[in-house]
């Protein structure tokens, strides 16, 4: 019997965290990866060139750089972003190499990311949630003033996270996309599943919006781990109790059923029954362990949410 | 004993060519590398970013990328230029990789040269000939239709590369420009250094006008091998015999005295005898050894060249 296989779903820094975590514990990781950003370097470059926006892909191949010097140097540059004032300003160097395997190898998407990753020696694989770009299309309330309760319909990934108002539901554009045949197989193949932690509408519910990721989700003999987020304030679902996140995950994924909620014990102090209960009902137990980072507001600690994972997945 | 220490100066194909024989003969290679371009990609980035032309010095990192898949992969990764309309648009990969180091480093070039070496596992060392961006002014003649003799200043190794005159001499600006150390240091600890082939204006000579880098070379306890161009009719040195690219070369450093010069029996047929006076003027054998490619003109043939340097680095 091989590593635990583990598919890890999500985008930025939340899957980012998730994947650092998972290395402590097993090698067989894959990365299925949002590919709905529109902001920053990743959206000029989807809208020049046509192509996935790579950076959320960039992140995570980060994550999985060797955990040697080498691997940390490259993670590093990996990240770095180019200074000046001209059109290369911003973009991220692994930016620019993913679009340059991209348009080495005839934009084959999950091609070139397998190569970037034998290239940097990356552990684990990272495949893009869909084959296709996608957009986000939110349904917003609070943002008209003489309306509190009017809805507004909010356009990309980059908008909806910074809004103002209170996000509804999020669709994708276009609806129902082709999933990546590999993440589809990757899931079906998996020991274990982790949703999240992540922006929650722009991150985390992109993925069961592809219907064949959502199929295969439901119907894979996987366990489902959830990673609650360790801070519930971020504009997106500001004011969000931990508990509503789960019903809103419910609400874009109704069949899903989950073995595991993990929640840092600061998230859930008041509202822990509630939270308890919400997660019985799509079949998971809570747990409720420390994975926050002491010093930094709001973001996982690598090394103590590799000890909740190997907890759940190898056992305390 | 080691395996002997080879320092070889030049730019673009030419060192390119030069390098990937040398690979065959030794590991202990060091690239020294001229930094006056100011076209493409590498005049642009100069230009914006007040850096060293990375253009030439990615050539040399290409050409000694490991000898494997990977090696060979990385190496084309590099080469390749994006597409595109915006900004980013002709970079090659490898331009922004070196400039992303530089920028990370606080753009020190040699230690983000040394850092690109090390995250793609080449052999050998790059660097720069200067440590800083040098420009090339070359004087001119047969530019007025009305006075073939009338001598005219160009500027700039992109220009001066493609007159339709006849370069007579060139000089760097600024003049007496800073070598880089540690190429000084190189080419006093060398067993060998290799001059050329390549762009004898533009990329060969460039090196003798660093008065630090010039000194070391007469100086230095190394045998230096003088390999001429397989082709003689580029634009700059159009009409120049293979002696009279030598002559070219004492001109500019009057003090060099050469160990062999290597030329592809083609490029000799007519004046061997007077190449042979040449080149004992500055105490050289002629070595006459196939070192051209079968099919495509002007090109050296690395396996060729391998064997020639062979033949005089560890004997025939």
């Amino acid at each position: 019997m091989g590593p635990p296989r583990v598919v890890a779903m999500g985008g930025g820094h939340g899957l980012s965290a998730s994947l650092q975590a998972l290395r402590h514990i097993t090698e067989a990781i894959t990365a299925v990866v949002t590919v709905a950003d529109d902001g920053g370097s990743s959206g000029r470059l989807r809208r020049e060139f046509d192509i996935l926006p790579p950076g959320d892909l960039r992140m995570a191949l980060a994550a999985l750089c060797e955990d040697t010097a080498w691997g940390h140097q490259w993670s590093a540059v990996l990240q770095h972003r180019l200074s000046g004032t001209s059109g290369l300003a911003g973009h991220p160097i692994g930016n620019l190499l993913i679009m340059g395997l991209w348009e080495l190898l005839d934009d084959d998407p999950v091609r070139g990311l397998d190569l970037v990753g034998r290239l940097l020696n990356t552990r684990g694989r990272v495949l893009p949630a869909s084959s296709i770009p996608l957009d986000i299309e939110a349904t917003v309330a609070g943002l008209d003033p003489d309306d509190p309760d009017a809805h507004t319909v909010v356009r990309g990934q980059s908008t909806v996270a910074k809004t103002p108002g209170r996000v509804l539901s999020v669709r994708l554009l276009p609806e129902d996309p082709p999933a990546a045949p590999e993440a589809v197989e990757a899931i079906k193949l998996a020991d274990w599943v982790i949703l999240g932690p992540g922006s929650w509408f722009t991150s985390v519910m992109p993925h069961l919006l592809v219907p064949d990721l959502q199929r295969a989700l439901v119907d894979s003999p996987a366990r489902r781990i959830l990673t609650l987020n360790v801070g519930t304030d971020d504009d997106e679902t500001h004011g969000f109790s931990a508990a509503e996140h789960l019903e809103v995950l419910s609400a874009h994924a109704p069949d899903l059923q989950l073995d595991y909620v993990v929640v840092d014990p600061t998230v859930v102090r008041s509202d822990d029954e509630v939270l308890r209960e919400v997660a019985a009902g799509v079949g998971a137990e809570l747990m409720v362990a420390p994975v926050r980072k002491m010093r930094t507001r709001d973001q996982h600690d690598t090394l103590r949410l590799a000890a909740a994972y190997r907890d759940v997945i190898l056992g305390g």
